[in-house]
């Protein structure tokens, strides 16, 4: 069962937005075992959707096509698709019932131009979309099955978990499984020169590598015919690799590393705070991203104005003007100042000069401490990129380098 | 001159990355006026990737290809490009001494495996990578030039915009202009409908409409001989939409809510703070997002746990008590606290419930609030989505709703 992705969408071409849908489509997929080799991308434009709908036609046994479902003119998916199969479009009285009814419920009126979604190619069944008013479309074209979901990403996941993927699982059998190693603190290159033997032997599993957000990631698959045998196949490369990467691998899969260090503070019954300049509120962000952060995270204080460091911080006017806000002593204080303020056990505090212009240091030179019950380590890194990736970088950093300090790591000991 | 764009890698169609080197070259192309009607995706397989190289070479004048020149040995892009050419491989000394000279000026030993990267399809020419150890490749297969260019976004995009859109201008004089009018508070197909006329009657300027991160962003794109010329054209568009849409036109082409707030408070001659509970420090990682933040933001404090709300912004356990940490008094609250204790003239405050798990009122239940020297509104909104999507419209909202004070519209008068 090989399956393509087609996404429609004319602000896909320019630029106005990413790909997000593909992105989620492939991770389901690869989850199901289903082959996937290739991902398309075409605009508004129905001709043009009706080829590349033809052309991956006759590559796939499946092609999910994701946007151009919407009310305004613009939405062409089922029109192609009606050109693509040779039928005509047909109107749909039940269907144009539900959306009337959905804007009455609403207490709004329904603009007119919604009754485009009540129209679909002839033949085709209609998918329930619980999440917005387009349905979603399902044909044949010869051999393969077409399915057309809604581009907005809340919309189309739950239809695809729910309807698409189980449809498909149900004409292949195979799995694939795939462990996720992510580490932090070497080069790809490295990392992958220390694997090479690993790589060059493979053939399932297989392994690859992948250098995202300042993490480089190793990716160990596997296909066989249920989920248990395949992560047999994986535990003794997997073991090799840990042998080799040891404490650099920090976390397995979906294990971010703010997840991690959410974690393990549990474990230690301590409770998190943050205190912000450079990264502006992006770590205490970051750490908020995880349900249950509640349980730890006692909140953060991000101190952008040098002021606001004195005032809220207690750092003090004389360490500032003799070491500048970019420095060791600042984020030092910074971490004590908010650990009293905020009555939390561990606080990990960054200060920074993020650009375009240096702020009192180089741009790129960002400053990490983090103080715990158990002491306190701090650290002067340089990170390369613009204003953004420096920023990026910095809050990785900062959760590295406090995970490190969970584990007792030294950080010069890397 | 049509041009498609060819991404690399497994990870792409494993799902653990986003394609964002389609999202920018796009966005390149289309300011430059080249035409770009297709994207295509294919993992590490030298067969495949060549066969995608071949189709699209029939289709376009120019393949800009991504991804697959890095140093490990899933790294196939320049053999791909040399079996669809029909050439050798090459080994080239110069890069070699090159790659050699970087690694040392580094103070590394380089691994081995880097001279990969010194290889390349014969009678291509190689593309300078300034910020990485990867050279791009240029070659001609037929009629069509093939550019390969690295994965890594920071390193790509200098070598597209100094090398590659300006070999591609060379031969196409015509150029594509566009206005983005960004606007927030109604949904898609209203605004589709109050433009239907304009969007029928468009073949040059079109009209395309988008939803995405809560806004509805309205895409105005003319083609002429020169820019001023395309620019002509979309004017009396612009106007005729700005006339029918009003005020929820926020900004323009890269006008983010962020910046829009940050230049009227400028104007204004306020200083902003933010007190976050739900979003976590989102709305302050936002607006520390744009260069220059500091002329305005003092900073923010997060009081993720209740009694940081009482410790630090003085919210009372009283009114905790009576209408819950959800709600419009404990808003203002944390909006004047924050004003005191971060010496700000202008706050913004958000609590509210993210989810999984109910916190006090329903998941998506959240209450900005925003204090300016000219008085204060609150509002409470219901938001839709899982805990990521209810942050993200959360930080979006307090930030509009923000905006809207400063330009002194009343919340209830949308």
């Amino acid at each position: 069962m090989i399956v393509e992705i087609l996404a429609i969408g004319t602000e896909l071409l320019l630029g106005q937005i990413v790909n997000s849908n593909a992105m989620h489509i492939g991770d389901r997929l690869a989850d199901a075992g289903l082959d996937h080799f290739q991902q398309t991308v075409v605009g508004d434009n129905e001709a043009r959707i009706a080829a590349a709908i033809t052309a991956a036609c006759r590559r796939a046994d499946a092609v999910i096509i994701t946007g151009g479902l919407g009310p305004t003119k613009d939405d062409l998916t089922r029109e192609a698709i009606a050109r693509a199969a040779g039928v005509d479009m047909v109107f749909d009285e039940d269907q144009a019932g539900r959306l009337r009814e959905r804007w009455e419920r609403s207490g709004r009126i329904m603009p007119e131009s919604n009754l485009q979604q009540a129209e679909h190619p002839d033949g085709c069944s209609l998918i329930a979309n619980p999440k917005g008013t387009a349905p979603g479309v399902r044909c044949k074209i010869d051999d393969t099955w077409v399915f057309a979901l809604p581009g907005v990403p809340a919309e189309m996941l739950p239809m695809l978990d729910e309807k698409v993927i189980p449809f498909l699982r149900g004409s292949d059998a195979s799995v694939v499984a795939s462990r996720l190693l992510r580490t932090w603190g070497d080069t790809e290159s490295a990392i992958g020169e220390r694997l090479g033997d690993l790589y060059d032997a493979s053939t399932n599993p297989t392994i690859a590598f992948l250098a995202s957000g300042g993490e480089i990631k190793i990716r160990i698959t596997a296909k066989a015919a249920t989920r248990e045998e395949a992560l047999a196949l994986i535990a003794p490369i997997e073991a090799t690799v840990r042998e080799r990467i040891g404490k650099r691998i920090f976390g397995v899969d979906d294990d971010t590393v703010e997840l991690v260090v959410l974690r393990m503070l549990e474990d230690h019954g301590w409770t998190l705070g943050t205190a912000e300049s450079a990264t502006g509120g992006l770590v205490a962000g970051r750490i908020t991203s995880v349900p249950g952060a509640s349980r730890v995270f006692r909140g953060s204080i991000v101190a952008y104005a040098t002021e606001v460091k004195e005032s809220l911080l207690g750092v003090s006017a004389d360490v500032v003007a003799e070491h500048g806000v970019v420095s060791e002593p600042v984020a030092v204080a910074m971490a004590d100042g908010a650990r009293e303020q905020l009555g939390a056990d561990v606080v990990v505090a960054v200060t920074g000069s993020a650009g375009p212009d240096p702020q009192d240091r180089p741009v790129g030179t960002v400053v990490v401490s983090v103080v715990t019950p158990e002491g306190s380590q701090v650290r002067t890194l340089s990170l390369p990129g613009d204003r953004e990736r420096v920023r990026t970088f910095a809050s990785t950093a900062a959760l590295q380098l406090l995970r490190m300090s969970l584990q007792g790591i030294a950080w010069g000991s890397r």
